[in-house]
């Protein structure tokens, strides 16, 4: 990111911009799928599905969390009728609900989290895809993957996924200030044929897609200023992350995870996810021990030199926090970063215990 | 910008961020008014006026170029009913005609664009705000200050004005990918006494106040992910900027200006501003001489290290280039820069001159 500050439509620019949107449906493992790369955040991607929505459409959000809640909001600012099929708190719904809901009523497009955040609970988005599109073909099964694009496995063509969300500051290694859309070609089908005009500005396809398809061509365009120095960051790190085969990281990530997940059983500790199917790979949300606080834990860990994260999920912030191991966390093991996690959470749960 | 990544709750970058809002205050010459900093580029400062905008308001854009146009569309997407009130390329809409308007029909906002980017056309924001709120005090008066915060002597308070919109890109001197949008009390009691939900989620500020505000008083919040390396850099930035006064700011920003535009004059170059007082004095845009094209000047100052733009205004883009002078290449004089962009234009003219 520390490149010189260049104009959005330098001719050095352009290309890194340019191969960038290539190189994003590779780490997705798409063909043809449309990338949009546009400044903001992972949030904006949310309302990019304002392109995809037209007053009373109804949607369906297979919710594991407090993302969930939240994408639900988004999309009701837009008209939608949103309906939550909810699991209780570490679990996901089943399949089988799925189908159930899906065989009652029909909806234009079915959403779900894969990595919730707030939980660390996995969504089998392979599985809601498949149970989805044979059930309705035509309805719009979008990923939230902003906690799970770049360490979980996606298969976008393979699985029929229709739009990936995701954002710049996760597993794909970048600073935050990026919000990126992938969408399948059904669904810019979908925004084509629609029949009432984009109810945003900022986030409106019409605006962007000429700017997408610009830059991929090797031509600067402009509707408003990218960010340069992120994209620069982007690029050098899906340079790096397509080096190396995406089967290969999917599954060091399983790797690290399952040792992870070892480590903190091993200290008597329990996640949030109630079983292994249904925990991410990317992060871990643990219970904390009797006795110990958020307010204890996250900055005994900070004086270690890590960083954790507390609770977020409104029904019980206060009892959990949340790790990530992710991106060249995992990929550069050189690093030690894992270890050091885990010494330094085995310490300062030592410490705080005799302390109480 | 070369921080290490942290998180956008790390106690080291949440007094940043809180700080970065108070500066802004400095910088615009404001006691009271609400800046929101979020992820995006100054396009998304034109989305958030939707803020302030209910379906069939009355909006009029005093319109000098490009960016008035589109800000006027943005508007219109939120359902504002939008008067152009237009004048030639190179000059502004005078205050008489304004009044004039302002007579025959009572508008919820006014705006204007500072500097228009396309022409180098510079706007009496002062002129305009006092003549809106002496025929209508409860109109909004929103100023485009993309391409003029920080170069362009702005009062905020004193002038009268409701609403600035900016970025970081420009005479901030940070990279891009921030909108930064700073609002009168006037306009948030407006904002919080609206009729009808806001049209936008990304955009609301019910969702972003709380954000600011939490920062503000040293806590984290979350709504969405800030981009926490370029709000260092706008911390750093405005610490610089604020080190001065923002009258020597002005003054400096005159002086290189005056001084930049009487060597192109020197140069038998013709500016498309159609005097001083309408010429904006962070930027130049130049008329290009006989047999000149873009194309042949853009990258022979390029191979001189200096990097300028194109036309941007639909109906003359082929025949005019644009020249930036703002941020440190005026308050650092000791990089040469200004002197380098004369002599080098000077040497290209010579060059394409004896080609022709």
């Amino acid at each position: 990111m520390s490149t010189p500050a260049t104009s959005h439509v330098d001719p050095l620019f352009v290309p890194i911009f340019g191969e960038s949107i290539e190189l994003l449906r590779k780490v997705l493992l798409t063909k043809d799928a449309q990338p949009f790369v546009v400044a903001g955040s992972g949030t904006l991607g949310w309302d990019m599905m304002v392109n995809l929505i037209e007053r009373d459409d109804e949607v369906l959000v297979v919710n594991t969390g407090y993302f969930g809640d939240h994408f639900g909001e988004c999309l009701e600012v837009y008209g939608a009728k949103v309906t939550h099929l909810r699991a209780p708190i570490g679990s996901r719904p089943s399949l089988e609900d799925l189908e159930q809901v899906l065989t009652g009523k029909k909806y234009k497009m079915v959403t779900v989290t894969h990595v919730d955040t707030s939980t660390g609970v996995l969504a089998d988005i392979k599985g809601v895809a498949k149970v989805v599109k044979s059930i309705s073909p035509e309805t719009i099964v979008v990923v939230d993957g902003v906690c799970s694009v770049g360490s979980e496995e996606i298969r976008f063509d393979e699985w029929n996924i229709d739009v990936v969300i995701t954002a710049s500051q996760k597993a794909l290694g970048v600073p935050p200030g990026l919000g990126i859309v992938v969408t399948s070609q059904h669904a810019m089908q979908i925004f084509k044929s629609r029949k009432t005009p984009v109810a945003s500005y900022y986030s409106n396809w019409n605006k962007w897609l000429p700017i997408m398809n610009a830059y991929e061509a090797r031509k600067p365009a402009y509707f408003a200023t990218p960010a340069v120095q992120l994209i620069y960051a982007l690029h050098t790190s899906l340079k790096q992350i397509t080096a190396q085969s995406m089967d290969s990281r999917f599954e060091q990530h399983h790797q690290v995870s399952q040792k992870f997940k070892n480590a903190i059983t091993e200290l008597g500790l329990k996640q949030l996810a109630v079983s292994d199917e249904v925990a991410a790979n990317g992060m871990t949300a643990i219970w904390l021990p009797d006795g110990v606080q958020v307010s204890d834990i996250v900055p005994s860990l900070a004086a270690k030199g890590v960083q954790i994260a507390g609770g977020l999920h409104k029904e019980c912030a206060a009892k959990y926090f949340r790790i990530g191991h992710m991106g060249i966390s995992v990929t550069e093991p050189q690093r030690g970063h894992i270890d050091k996690v885990i010494e330094s959470l085995a310490t300062t749960l030592k410490e705080l215990k005799s302390k109480a």
